[in-house]
């Protein structure tokens, strides 16, 4: 298997973006991430999107974008895992290049999501659960992650306040991110009295909806020290990517994340790192506990401890383990196909040195954790500047 | 890269399946593919759907379908390209036994298209074509393939007789296959007589809407061999994967499936195989005139003789070169994310000596062609008898 690099990056603001179409949104990303890299092909091409057919009524979505970007007949492949499809097509990048099928790939993620209304988009997220026994009984995700709150309040003594504090911090960072969907800081009291959504989760606990488009060229390292650059090289060396029961009431505990778990070994392995070596993290905070159980799975925080290490401040920049320097899927927002890979951007910048205000002074090692409706599957990622 | 063999597969009757859910389809088939490679676990899946979310409200598939199939950590991965989606799932699944990464993958195909009405189903199908410039302007498949088909009958004097005798062959080759749709010889008048559906096209040039689902094992050919065998080693020795403009209208020519050109090409040079080498072929006959442009793009008629040489009764079993000996999507029926994965389980069963009286003596190579839309992405497989 070959070194991979992460050869260039591209993606641009997060939000309502009346304006454009789907096909726009990733056109822009792509290319900007084929700029960066400085490459003048493309071999092959993945596409992350969970619901392009719900949202907009389009499949075929890998061929209409590759139609779209200009590089057919290359090969492109749409794959879908729910909010974790954008870390999947990086993974399915990685293997074309290592294996040597292909040196110059492009894996990009998107999701236009404002072309239906909320209570439509809520319905659309809710096919990532298991629809049969869950979806179609009534509950949708605030209400599953709300489950998974309450039991993490109940048996570790997590307090209302730790979860605002996932939110404030992510928020403040965003602030800081020109790319971000909301740039506005919020305090404690403001997330404590935001509407209701699903007891104890409020309408700050929760990520936004949002389109958004994001992109990686990927090649063999060897080949990235060739390009002309602009910037410090970065490596893709760890890759973990796991399943879990898609029903939440089949786990045994509502509190755990084993896919996260799974993936995350499998991707410290392969990285040959432990949790003590990641410099930057990004992980998918679709809500705030989610922030919490998954820096628990990962390690960063003991088992039923993440609450007290973000009310430390150390997830905080500045802190002993900077988690959501972009502002998470809180903040920056949460366009699910492209999360997966706009983390991955996010996590580049910092082992560039190019995250500006929002820097992790000296990043040399980065982590990224995408996951999949209520942790049914998840994918994480490690890279590092070389 | 390792040499890869399909261990097993399995395949259940198409059709319209009312008492079977999407997952009970998919883990039939599972099932049945993992029984006949004789292997006790799986390191990894993919699984190729176009539609389930519109067709089922059920997006996050692959997780879904790992729960209950029982493989949860196992990564799973759904890709999406339309009706060749299937073909896909197992492109995906080569790469990563070829790669090293994983020793036994599972690829698989399903869709459960019943579970709307026939307009709906309609409507989600033409979410492959261009729906900003297609669709919503009011075309649908039959549409565009009938421009296709009048296209060429205008260029290459193709006539209705030709078109219609490829649902004869089918309906006659799918009457012997026991997991056909329709098990039902048809005549020259039937198709003629049928109901027109979109002008040259009648009922009868088009495929179905059905249930079903297939799957593959795939593992080292090395494996393979050590495998406790009921039939003979089958390899997959080429596969090639291209797109084209997703827009029909976009093409220089309606009768020319470029991505199936470029597809076939990069797969016989993979497999070191001509046209020439190959005895059984399932091509994607979605409507009578796909089968007529797909085998003279794959090179097995010349440019504008595919209605010829089917007239001739030379794409008939004991023809010179035998197209679709299962039925095709016109008699099996065309579950659209399992069409790709069906076929190759057809090839495989050719190339085992197992396709009872659909038999083609001796056949020792085989290809299928699995296309997206109306050709938009297309994937070429040659699988060959060790």
């Amino acid at each position: 298997m070959r070194e991979v690099a992460v050869a260039g990056i591209g993606m641009g603001k997060f939000g309502e973006l009346w304006g454009k179409s789907l096909r726009d949104i990733f056109v822009e990303a792509a290319l900007e991430a084929i700029d960066d890299a400085g490459v003048d092909h493309i071999d092959s091409m993945y596409v992350g999107c969970m619901s392009s057919g719900l949202f907009t009524g389009q499949e075929h979505l890998a061929a209409l974008l590759a139609d779209y970007l200009g590089i057919t007949p290359a090969p492109a492949v749409r794959v879908e895992s729910a909010c974790c499809s954008g870390a999947l097509a990086v993974k399915l990048g990685f293997i074309e290049v290592a294996s040597g099928l292909s040196d110059i790939v492009l894996a990009g993620g998107v999701e236009k999501m404002t072309d239906v209304s909320t209570g439509e988009a809520t319905d659309v997220l809710s096919c990532a659960a298991d629809r049969d026994y869950e979806s179609f009984h009534g509950i949708t995700f605030p209400g599953l992650y709300a489950a998974m709150a309450r039991a993490h309040m109940d048996r570790y003594g997590t307090t209302r306040e730790q979860l605002a504090q996932v939110a404030v911090k992510n928020h403040f960072n965003g602030a800081k991110n020109p790319l971000a969907q909301f740039r506005r800081e919020i305090t404690i009291d403001d997330v404590l009295n935001s509407p209701m959504v699903a007891d104890p989760l409020r309408m700050f606990d929760c990520s936004p909806i949002s389109d958004g488009g994001a992109a990686v060229v990927l090649c063999p390292l060897d080949m990235a020290k060739k390009l002309e650059k602009k910037h410090p090289l970065v490596q893709i060396t760890g890759i973990g990517h796991a399943t879990d029961t898609i029903a939440l009431h089949s786990r045994k505990e509502l509190t755990e994340l084993a896919a996260t778990v799974h993936a995350g070994r499998k991707a410290y392995e392969m990285a040959r790192r432990s949790e003590n070596d990641i410099d930057a993290v990004e992980v998918h905070d679709c809500f705030t506990i989610s922030e919490i159980c998954v820096i628990e799975a990962l390690g960063f925080a003991e088992e039923g401890k993440g609450g007290e290490l973000t009310e430390k401040g150390e997830t905080a920049i500045g802190g002993s383990i900077p988690i959501n320097t972009s502002g998470g899927l809180k903040a920056k927002g949460h366009p699910v196909g492209a999360t997966g890979v706009a983390q991955i951007c996010d996590i580049v910048k910092q082992l560039r040195g190019d995250a500006g205000e929002r820097q992790v002074e000296g990043a040399k090692v980065g982590l990224a954790q995408n996951m999949g409706g209520s942790g049914g599957s998840a994918v994480v990622t490690i890279l590092e500047a070389r």
